[in-house]
């Protein structure tokens, strides 16, 4: 089966309109509604968040339950799950910070190209630190939420919908336990709960014309897309892996002390046809290294902080996790099945991020998809 | 009378440890309980934002009876009047989203000259928008808090606690009304309840290493300081001002309606000696544009987002705003009364940065102060 014990990944779903959103696990085809399933209100709370900060042995403790019962005492559970097409999916945490890093070589050396075209297409810092910066924390959508185009100036006394509407994939991470202001966060896994999948909407005119010298902003902020399922670090073992050989070797607080590159199979699929595959594997930066990075300063982490990897690009044209890198800035129209061509997205275009990595005994974990589709400006 | 019924600055407080904090006015040398003075719960909560999600007509409405209350019916709340120096204040709000702008031309182009001695000073976009990036929500404290010097990387390979540590004085306009997804914000004062004072610490070395291309980040996400009193736009009615004029004309999503230029004068002190006098008055970009601006790609604004002006300097040497400037990226050492001089901040120095603003009737109002005493590296 699908979606079985190996996974178990963690939302937030209602029944009926008006009701207090609770938190599941997905198992099959249906939700496990904890709150009913282990008598722990904790579930009971809107968010992952009242969970997540009881820090990682809870987090243990819970999911071995959970497969405890739903593997040997599935009677006592029966009542509390939920068949998924009863419920709504909600936005399954509440975001504190966003972090974007840019943690893939190939990604930044081709915006680097693109953009500034006269100059080096990795910036002198690129190999000597996971470079980031923060995004908006409220305008987090769970999947499904229609993406409206974004108005903004996109040049000197021009405005309008933006016209190079762009999606960015990107593996997101959860922190669950967090750490006090000063200090800096210990092992990965004792701060990450899990991963999610996002798409990192873009409006590349606008982003291109305000990122200087301060960072995008707008081209940005209207919209950052995830899925509603929460998958734990704990059912990715069998997908970790050495992270990619590092040329300089990192600063000591950067240097790696566990694999945490990660083994996902990312598609990226415009109105139902695959567009992309990019491998997660072959990022340059892993996520021990961006949660070090992010807290070498003394930045205090809070439950609920999202930190993403940046557009996930491999090495081969069809693994660009960017429209802008797979049409070459909007040079090489992508044909469509359908007939059409696109250089970015259309009024009305669905675009769908998925993933898979290996699971234990041969099985698949396949993440929760995050999908959005482009609604006209207003 | 300072504090008196002209001004009436919210702010959140406790008496006892372990007790939950409440919402306060201050007036003269008390906080007035507004939870006991009031009989409304919506005191109680620990922080400002229940009160500000209640939007404009409640906070007009709620100032006029404390006005009355205390003008008028003062043995009604004096049993409610606590002496400030029997409470502890708290961050007022809970901080959703902080972004932080650039709004003064002078700053801009004495960071321009600094960073970037070969070009230009300003970008080309920097007189068609207010540029703008997102600051780290988490780790905004209030005045008082003490702040670790930060560590990190200051160039390549080369890694330790921040040899350049400086401030920045900065006004803060504080959400109250919040939009929805996709739309624009409506009228300045139908969404900002109030403002304070902001110092954005920044680590210039940890900054000019890795602010490229994707803006700062670590530099400024260790700690930003706020004023534990915000005082509202309704007591800066005679601070007002028609914003400097700008050239070229904005876009007219960024033309001025009203007036809300501020005629306050910010005061600058290390270890209790004024090293500097910012005018907000000549501000280049008003904080009616920073939220036309921010809000014109359809992101959201939620109840307690904060968003900052930027250093605030003048054209005088001794209106520039951080020590960056003061002392000419550390060119030109300030001499201390005390015989010391500084070029950046050193451990055990305290920089408090107050302001004031004319009132109603001749008055004058004082905006909370904001502090805060740098600690060593750990």
């Amino acid at each position: 089966m699908s979606w079985g014990l190996e996974h178990l990944p963690y939302g937030v779903f209602s029944r009926n309109e008006g009701e207090t959103p609770r938190v599941g696990v997905r198992y099959g085809d249906h939700v496990l509604d904890l709150a009913g399933a282990l008598h722990d209100e904790v579930f009971a709370t809107g968010s992952l968040n009242a969970f997540l900060s009881r820090g990682p042995a809870a987090w243990r403790d819970t999911r071995a339950v959970i497969q405890n019962k739903l593997g040997t005492d599935r009677t006592a559970v029966e009542a509390h799950l939920i068949p998924l097409d009863q419920v709504t999916l909600h936005l399954p945490i509440e975001v504190a910070d966003y972090v974007d890093f840019y943690c893939s070589l190939e990604h930044a050396s081709n915006l680097g190209r693109m953009f500034r075209p006269d100059e080096e297409p990795l910036k002198p810092n690129w190999r000597h630190l996971p470079v980031g910066y923060h995004g908006r924390a409220g305008t987090v959508v769970v999947s499904g939420t229609p993406v409206v185009r974004p108005s903004g100036q996109r040049g000197a006394a021009v405005f309008g919908p933006s016209a190079r509407l762009d999606i960015e994939a990107e593996l997101g991470f959860v922190v669950g336990a967090p750490t006090a202001l000063g200090d800096r966060a210990g092992r990965f896994e004792d701060h990450v709960f899990g991963v999610t999948l996002v798409n990192d909407w873009s409006a590349r005119d606008i982003q291109a014309w305000e990122y200087v010298p301060l960072g995008p902003f707008l081209g940005k902020s209207f919209a950052t897309s995830i899925s509603p399922w929460i998958t734990p670090l704990a059912a990715l073992s069998q997908a970790r892996v050495e992270g990619r050989r590092q040329e300089p070797e990192p600063l000591g607080y950067l240097r790696r002390q566990e694999p945490w590159g990660l083994d996902l199979r990312l598609e990226v699929a415009v109105n139902g046809e695959v567009v992309s595959r990019p491998p997660y594997r072959d990022m340059y930066w892993t996520p021990d290294q961006m949660l070090a990075h992010m807290t070498v300063n003394g930045a205090s982490l809070r439950t609920g902080d999202l930190y993403a990897s940046g557009t996930v690009s491999g090495a081969e044209p069809d693994e660009r996790g960017s429209l802008i890198e797979l049409t070459w800035n909007g040079t090489e129209p992508l044909k469509l099945p359908d007939g059409s061509s696109r250089t970015f997205l259309e009024d009305g275009d669905t675009v769908t991020i998925t993933a898979t990595a290996p699971g234990p005994g041969g099985t698949v974990i396949t993440l929760g998809e995050v999908s959005g589709t482009v609604e006209p400006a207003r």
